[in-house]
């Protein structure tokens, strides 16, 4: 077990790429602290999801949010364009592997987490959805963050707000949808 | 929600006072980043002590694990030594407060995690125990990691591991106890 | 003696939270930077304050300058909200306890420092009021360099500007806000 | 050629993910600078090379020294891990694509390029092997200097010291192998 | 030759001063990293004034570039105004002989180094033209960058942009001025 | 009086180049962090001048110790090596006239400055030679804290504590002599 920690520690200073690669300083974000983003994130969606009476398994869902980055500390934070030269089944699958390497010395749960894992990169379930929801709001409010404290040049990130595909339905898309309009909002405050 | 989000967004790049305060560099280690490895130990060991037949609230530890530290947002990361000053008592109510004022706006579920948080604070449940457990242990891996990439004058975070209390019983003391070993005689290996 | 110099020196790499908590990178400004930029201000000031004919013992005033936030060694560099929670009454004890132990192990001078200390925090004396304006004006010069190099989200430290209570009097009082002044234009010349 | 440019840019501030995921500070090296010492290391050694009757064509060197890492400006610095799980095979063919599109917009040269670039990947011609050496051997320098500098846990970096396989002949072989001993030499100084 | 290595791994992290003075914070760009980017930007420039029949050399073109801030390593990256106070012949003077002693224990070219050194400094030949007009643009090519992405204050840099003196010839001169046009045009996009 | 303190503030984010140039991260130490900590040290070390009986003018000690590293807003933190290649006389002057520069605009007191500037300069007083003990001192504290923490490769910044030249004379030099004495037994206590 004190390996799987001591590799997922690795997480803690591991740049998102996303920020450096654009001219932002080292150590804006690290994959650790974007996974504490989107854990949070998730947790207060689910919650309101259920203030809604949408039933959703908030166990589940934090445990998502937790591990769905953990492939990154043996494959790295790849940019997205990597993406676009490796194929993202072929992404999908380093990942896929490189996470069960990763859980290898859990003896309690590594096939649970592989399930929960696999759940994630194919959306399968209500958790595994909200969880792709909050991992695009939580860069988000980053980005938000990061233009109020006078970064430029992001523009892109926010092409994703155009055409949102969270695949949720009812409350729960109407709750996310409300979370993204009140960021825009926020957004246009201040440019 | 989304000014909980902003204010908790602050968290992912305010230093933990113990390494720079100690000569290490900026950036060594955020409290998102520190709550994320709290988050992860806990969610460990909860399996591990379920797979040992000790009966733990997953969903519970998880958002113990994810809130404790929310309140840093507001009064900052506070070094040990300014519970001397303030007094713990104090520190814990001001604290407390200011985790009170951090969720005022999340409607769904602010009763929820204020009472978790308290619970966290008097170590009331074998969850909020299990997630003091995770805080100390992740301490003690990020040290663990800085030493082995060179760091030196860390030796008073070791001190907690000599008379440990982690209040819990049978398997989970042991569990706990025995990831405690294992992170000392990975560092007597190199030292 | 040494004791406290190497105590001291943890001003030298403790971030300034201001900057942190909204956005900027860490590193930003340590805390013994800002207090060399406080006794620079001071020293200035104090000798335009001369220079009009105001007398005041520019010695004194640059002993309180550099000592003035020594008890940051020890309580770190709290954030204005935590004010809130602590209150006010209680972070000036807290602070002065503090103080009062980092000079324990300097026998020549530990009264009269820890004097000096109280002075400041009572702005008892013409001297001690002169340096908090240097406070005041070190951090808008701050946030102006930093509003230049393009940062921004740091309107709310403006709001000092509009109601400034330096309680100084006569020309001391026209010398600090000629400068206040001066640095509104240089601000307004960009934004 | 703007566009390359700025693209090219972007290599100044991506961190070598070797040392970030180790525990080192964000910013230790940036994939330019290391793109830098592989070029002044190749340009010494091929100066050598060449006062030892080795012909080498040092313009030649020197365009690939200078090239070889541009894919990263797409892909990232994909830690040696991420090949496990992708594969040696595929991380070459999506790199050369990456390079392809990188240089897609000179006009003058990019089939040279492309033609320098699969050189080195093949390690077809001395220069490309010249290089491959200076790409070693430069990591190897940083190596030293950082333990220099105090840093530790970077003992894996010299197993390639131990079976180096430069796969060059005579004179040029005995040039590198002589740098790689004065480089262990200088180690063992201080360990 | 290893002497001379390690001393050249120190502009890896040299900080440009043109930057930290300007408030942007430490480790925006390294020697080595601007090294990097002048080296690139001359093989680009080199490679397209061949394509428009403008004879060079492209070996000698890329030698220059890459050790023209080697002195750096024992003088600094020393801002513009010093030279205004130590004259520019005296610093030139005074790089001159830092050179000299970087390159010292290099035996196979430190004459032929020493020269391009010289080549450059006065800017004797074509190709020390190119370099320079390179160092320009990769100069400007980083401050646009460093604008898109937020940074203000840096006007001042822009100014060697209205009167350039490249002092190239025909298609040389015209190439260098194309580009120079198209990072103005692309700077006028954003501002 | 404005455009003095915002030049001054540039001092705040200057690194040192004695710990850069030797790999040490970029942020390890700005000008005005170490010139906060030589005026620290020179206040202390006035006061106990003064307790044994040594007749020190405290203020312009305290002076002196604030403003004698206000040239390198403009000639930058040059390292030990380039004073080889300039001669320290050249260097003296041109920090002199750079001095005279940053306070031109001071109209109060810049007489006054320049004299201080030049007092310290050829360690005229008894006030400029303690400055001149605390400069080192401070330089000495900090390598402390910095091999505390795990760099190593400074050591020879210790050779000037073998054969130290205060100039100071009776219990002046007695004290210093004794602070230095006992920065060595910490030292030699951990290594």
């Amino acid at each position: 077990m004190l390996s799987t920690l001591i590799e997922l520690q690795r997480l803690k200073n591991l740049d998102r790429t996303g920020w450096t690669l654009r001219g932002l300083p080292n150590g804006t974000e690290s994959v650790a602290a974007h996974s504490f983003g989107v854990s949070v994130t998730a947790m207060l969606l689910a919650d309101k999801f259920k203030a809604h009476g949408v039933s959703v398994d908030v166990e589940k869902v934090l445990r998502i949010a937790l591990l769905h980055d953990w492939a990154e500390a043996r494959v790295g934070d790849m940019p997205r364009t990597a993406t676009l030269y490796f194929g993202s089944e072929a992404r999908k699958q380093a990942e896929m592997a490189a996470f069960s390497d990763v859980v290898s010395e859990v003896d309690a749960a590594k096939g649970l987490y592989a399930n929960l894992y696999n759940d994630y990169e194919h959306r399968s379930s209500l958790e595994a959805r909200l969880v792709k929801a909050a991992d695009v709001l939580d860069l988000l409010v980053q980005v938000l963050a990061l233009e109020r404290a006078g970064a430029r040049g992001l523009d892109e990130f926010w092409e994703v707000a155009e055409k949102p595909e969270f695949n949720l339905e009812g409350a729960a898309e109407q709750i996310v949808r409300e979370l993204l309009d009140s960021i825009l909002k926020a957004r246009s405050e201040f440019t």
